[in-house]
């Protein structure tokens, strides 16, 4: 089986996220588009990323990411760094010709955000902003059941991404620092649910809306706040905050339709809420399970009603990955390019701006 | 025991409500502050006007509304009528010194809202905005819960209000005709949710949204969206639709504090969802099932767990303006009055400018 | 419109639910089947059956049932009183010749019911008992799914009835003195689940189970347990209990077939979960609020989702048995007659028996 | 650090459920009380036992069992074949001096169950039976709720195991075959089920119930009914059935105790519903998801909110036995042991005799 070298930037969160992601991809997406070998990791911290090299079985660890962009058994990139740190080795790494994952959000603002895109995309590599709600079997289900026309024609979307781990001023994390994270709840949880509405409903053409910081002494947002326009004519809301107490991973979205409605609760994930206006006197949404054997992933996993987790989003989005780079690309687009990342920094700035200049903001894309 | 005559006008939808209301509230709520004593009913049709007199058991049914006005021995006017029919009947009646109800809207827009609530303020009579929803045990508990400072500093409203049974092009009502409706979703369910919000969390400060029309040649709008800030610094988002399908009166919010949040959905209206920042172990939402013999209301009603319907809404509301008038006023804040009535209007209209002309619209209410 | 005149054994609980149902029957089941005009009310307590007669209407009040007999305008005798009580004034009023409610259990234990059954049904009246969760709009629509044959062949149903009033041992109500109620928790919510079982799955042909009492001193059940089978070949079980904490009146059911299954909660009576095995990819429980213009009882109430409560089950029963007095019988066999509160206790009886001798109990029902 | 070398037996089901596990804990539950080495793996047909060595990384394939016994690199033996295999290969991994896990049923029936337990506990060597359910987080906080005293004195544990998989006669797999399996939706799921009951709520005293075959021609049962009493005074029903259509994996169980109640269904796995009698105004069940930095196993994986799935609990599963090999016992007595194994089997037993002879069975378990 052909195999393919990963060099992992950041061993915290997303680092473990990710590493436990390829280590499963060996057996459980089996066999492997390409098998993930783990190479190098790097991080600031010595004893951490040396720990994290011993734990997940990267052969080494590094202090200096350069070293993986020059480690020629390297041949996927994986950016799994604070936001500051996304520009520079993504596009290092694709101008070493690797293939590159970076996560979200792209850059910490749309110029950013454009500016990787744009110099990876020339590199010709293939490219993956971390956009692993995707790759839900719930969110897959339903973008599936959207483009077979299930739904009819779309009336409004409404996502809310609700959390509310920062609800402590003295916590003290690179999230909270302007330079580090461009932004708060926008860039952190906001990119997911604009990414969101773009996977199911298409592309935004306007927003209204604000973002806010809630606590004292907060350089970026604690929440934003939007109603919107799709291109598809359809309207609706979206929301991001890191501040909505009892809500501990509610990635909520509900789309209505001229046939039918779908509904999502990340916290449930392994859950749709789908109505059909069929006629039927015993009406209302059904409590999907998304786990037969005809639903997304599931040829992977285990028999129906037995449930995956969050961490197996990762599983799918990058075996997803392995699977457009030994395919060259051939694959069905439901993963997040950079170009995808790009535009949700776009439609992110945007509701900064309206918030800023109490406009509507009409959506206009680089290209 | 003390008596009130009751004038209705409208025998359908709020005519039948609202007398039930009357006749249960001579037995639910025991004593009554004032015994209803069902007069007259008016309405267009004589045939439907004259079945509803037998029916809930008027001493007569008229044509006429002017007929009520006129009555000396109805000293309470309560206008179920449509909305076009909202400000002549109750500014006559309350200049002929009879108290009034009057549906929602109050008026078709915030000038014909303002018109009426000075009016009938200038003559002394007491005056209440049918929000029903106000008298929903469950949200009267939110309301004491907030009150009492349980939540903490406010930092997030969001309410939505989805309905799905306007999908139909041919339906032909009063409540798709400009003249008579004033509006869309925006008035019919759009206010209930403006008016829950305030009743929660204080004033709007501004909005920035738009109102939309799905159906080909319908004239009034099917949906409005808006992002919100509140007075208190608090922000979030505001929804009212008619073309959700699948939602059949899914009034539903959440309110975020610094201490809790709470959540709500009409169509489980006996349930209120609860949240406590504790510290407990076992963390997360309680379903309250509100019915426990120290919750609002229910000393009316049945023991714990035995759920009353949207119907016993209006026996709470109406016993409220009985109680109202019985004490001059002497009752806690909790109706809807018409400056309220006044107010979801003036925000109603914001949102309809806010989509015309792209900008977020500060509110100032008139006095 | 013809009338009826109602004679009421009872001011408590029960006596004001049915008063409630008497009174919203004149108006909310339009036009009903005949008036019911509110007599007379029995009960010891004088003040409290005087204000009962005021409150709620009737004509006079009485500290001795006897003169309900007595009184030739009542024609429909309801027997709202403690379990002590249910035979001799039912049997009197019947003799009498007055139509008769019957609350539940309908006799202390299986002999007295059915002593109570075959002296009523010799006079040739007749009579209804109060298992009121037959008439809830999602237990009608069960059954008219079941007996469309939606379900397939019958397997298995589960049933139980939660409360937790009970828990409290200084409590002193005649629920617990074994002469006046006869049983525990079997009589009081084990009948009601046993109603359904039969109500929805047919007869029940064995039991195998116990009764149970908890709290110290206390000389009645506190629960009840039991493995069923019935006579259709479905095997499931049963339960009764004032002691879950936690459960407010949660009458829960589950009934699953070859072609699919139906769950209930009475806490959330407005909704029931239907599964069917229909092959669609989208397969899971529907949520059905059932309050559709279609739905059994819907055309009495309000636009679809605007839900009903506890004490609208006793309009339906007692339309419905003014339907049967009305027509001589001529209408679907939707009630309990007291034949059903007869066998309801001959289970009940058989779940102590096999508690008692440790035996499987067969059951054979007198007729 | 110390490694472990793991024969396993099985590579479908079972098989890739607990090789996963393996894979899972050398990062996951890190650092790992000992490093599973996957050795060899044994299975009936040769070329996929040879792919499943492959995708799980075992250095070696075979089609006898045997030489796992015989392979002194090997220090842990995992039983995961079909329940006719359990006893021999398992005694015989023991007797070799191997610390041995075995999936449940431990036997086939209680004597087989007995004798599996009595000849390995002769060994010496550390025992496990495979009721994964016992470390599902919200499970195992149940247990420290319980054990804690926070629901009090015990009254009541329901549980019920439904499953719809066993609906179509066609299927044919050694499930369905008595000498394979011994027993069919009892050996199943009845023995989690009852294994949870134990778990939690301690030693069941009596059982009066049936099993119940109701696929024409098939030789085991489709489900199990039994009213039961605990040794500690609780009373209860337990049930498992493969015939509840609509229910994929719904593993429900709910306990009340004199202080509070708990409720779970592995369908939603991370969820506890927790209730408690603490006299707070807003009273009922709060949906705690289970994945707080303080709560069970929740140490090794991801922030709050980002939830687990079914195939994590083996993780868990499996590293408590490698700690309780690394530690010679001394762990919290967590998992469960043959003799666990075994008295599942005992009350198992006892609910077939049950149904066989019409009585209430006392439970004895042998030592």
């Amino acid at each position: 089986m052909a195999e393919i070298g990963v060099g992992m930037l950041g061993y915290a969160f997303m680092g473990k996220a990710h590493s436990n992601a390829f280590k499963k991809i060996s057996y459980i997406t089996w066999p492997p588009p390409l098998e993930p070998k783990l190479i190098g990791i790097a991080g600031r911290d010595p004893g951490a990323v040396a720990e994290a090299a011993e734990r997940y079985g990267y052969e080494y660890a590094t202090g200096d990411w350069h070293e993986l962009i020059v480690d020629e058994r390297i041949g996927l990139f994986d950016n799994g760094g604070p936001n500051s740190l996304h520009a520079e080795p993504t596009i290092a790494a694709a101008q070493a010709g690797k293939h590159v994952v970076c996560e979200k959000p792209l850059g910490r603002d749309a110029d950013e955000s454009y500016e990787i895109w744009k110099r990876v995309e020339a590199t010709g590599v293939k490219h993956l902003c971390g956009f692993n709600y995707r790759f839900v079997p719930a969110v897959r289900l339903a973008r599936e059941l959207i483009a077979a026309g299930e739904l009819g024609e779309i009336r409004h979307f409404r996502g809310r991404y609700l959390q509310d781990w920062a609800d402590d001023p003295s916590l003290d994390t690179w999230r909270f620092a302007p330079e580090d994270a461009g932004s708060g709840a926008l860039g952190d949880i906001g990119t997911h649910v604009i990414d969101l509405a773009r996977f199911l409903n298409g592309e935004i053409a306007s927003v209204s809306g604000l973002a806010k910081t809630f606590v004292a002494g907060r350089k970026v947002d604690d929440a934003i706040e939007a109603a919107v326009e799709f291109e598809n004519g359809s309207v609706g809301t979206l929301e991001g905050t890191r501040l909505a107490l009892g809500r501990r991973n509610a990635l909520q979205w509900e789309i209505n339709g001229s046939q039918g409605s779908l509904a999502f609760d990340m916290e449930r994930m392994n859950e749709l809420q789908v109505f059909r206006a069929d006629g039927d006197r015993a009406r209302g949404f059904k409590t999907v399970l998304v786990s037969e054997a005809d639903h997304p992933f599931w040829q992977y996993w285990w028999p129906p009603g037995h449930i995956i987790g969050w961490g197996d989003t990762f599983v799918h989005e990058l075996h997803h990955m392995l699977d457009v780079i030994a395919s060259d690309g051939d694959v069905a687009p439901y993963g997040a390019t950079f170009e995808d990342g790009y535009r949700a920094s776009e439609v992110g700035d945007a509701i900064i701006r309206s918030g800023e200049n109490g406009e509507r903001v009409r959506l206009s894309y680089r290209t």
